[in-house]
């Protein structure tokens, strides 16, 4: 076992076409835009700056997430590292919302059913139907996953609870080894790796807004809590503005 | 263990920008040309259409390789699939003659030198010296290596001796549990694995060439020998005319 610090790194999908469409996503497996492959390839630039190089890459099984992690490997030329996917890194599914139009959402349901869709931390969504066009029922990359785990609809509780397995049993250990670990993901199985290191509370974590393309780096101690609460972003002021931009968008909705 | 025929794909990286300006590379990390991106999404869009879509994915630890098979695997909608990587399946080592003009080294050293290194089974150019600037001796992804296994030169002999642990202790279990393998390599590494395959003997090998982004389809009983000797291109036409061309060269090389 190395010496603490414990390098983790962890790393936001930049916009997938979905993003710019504001559509519910989830777990439907859109591509990168432009722009989003654009952020990947500075996420890896600001690695490459730092002199933070990634010597494992944990992914989910999301396109999106996995071209970001290509694109800033090749970018800090670490494109070679050995890899690790899995589903447990997903996005949050968002049932039966998947592939809906935000506005129409909102429109729709109202504000308060729809904050509390998006915001609360144990209320899922109504689960999606596997004859859906947007279920994963049927897609092959989940069918190693008993159906009784296999999500329809998620809660940011419940990513976390399938995520944690992951940390503790994939990711901790090669932080352990001494490996410097990049997680690229997603907002909300972000969000959820942030509430368990930093501890923040049910109540709070609403409030946490992760920006994309923009490394956040943690040190941890061996007893893998975070040596500075909350992380380090290394575009700290991009990083300020993206989250500020978020917090007005979420003042205009409430509108 | 899975049922026989076990299932292996073999698929040689596009054009490099070293290719292209008729340069040895060997170990040098160049860059895929936008023609070499272009053979690795068709390689993708072949394995679609043939239905042959792996379940994990082995490649070398150089760029040219590992872009390959992201973009071919994104291209069958299998970018999702597990990554395994090792320097066992890089491409020969290339030694002194790495970073050098093809044409400029037929002249300087003649013809029958010049085929030699480049044909011979197991006679390898001069080892590259360590201050090179284009030796890997200071290279972090080959740091784990022992230096008296590192490469400082190769002939094709030394590269199927340095890949067969690796087909034997990494690929064959994943095509044991019945997956289907893709293995994203080189021109030669990929010689060497047909070699040992197909039973080809040390002086008929010279003379096979693999074509570029091309899916090479193998099936192999339960004692690892294929089906069908030499496998099967998912595009024949565009194969045997790739191999036709490099064929020719080599008549006008030795004019």
């Amino acid at each position: 076992m190395a010496d603490a610090p414990y390098k983790l790194i962890l790393l936001r999908h930049g916009e997938s076409d979905w993003n710019a469409k504001n559509l519910f996503t989830g777990w439907v497996d859109v591509n990168l835009t432009d722009k989003g492959e654009k952020e990947a390839v500075r996420g890896g630039e600001l690695l490459r700056e730092a002199g933070l190089l990634p010597d494992v890459v944990h992914t989910s099984l999301l396109k999106r997430a996995i071209r970001t992690a290509n694109l800033s490997l090749t970018a800090c030329d670490r494109h070679w590292i050995p890899v690790a996917r899995s589903w447990r890194l997903n996005e949050r599914h968002y049932g039966a919302l998947q592939g809906k139009d935000k506005a129409q959402t909102l429109a729709e349901f109202g504000e308060e059913q729809f904050m509390t869709w998006r915001r609360s931390y144990d209320t899922p969504p109504p689960p999606i139907a596997d004859d859906s066009e947007f279920s994963q029922a049927h897609d092959a990359r989940y069918a190693h996953i008993p159906s009784e785990l296999r999500p329809r609809t998620e809660c940011l509780k419940d990513v976390l609870e399938r995520a944690l397995p992951y940390w503790y049993d994939d990711i901790v250990p090669d932080l352990q080894a001494g490996r410097t670990v990049l997680v690229a993901a997603h907002g909300n199985s972000l969000r959820a790796l942030v509430k368990h290191l930093d501890g923040i509370s049910d109540e709070e974590i609403p409030g946490l807004n992760i920006p994309t393309g923009i490394p956040l780096s943690y040190e941890l101690d061996g007893d893998l809590r975070p040596v500075a609460r909350g992380g380090t972003y290394l575009d700290p002021e991009a990083a300020a503005s993206a989250i500020k931009a978020v917090a007005n968008q979420g003042k205009k909705e409430r509108k």
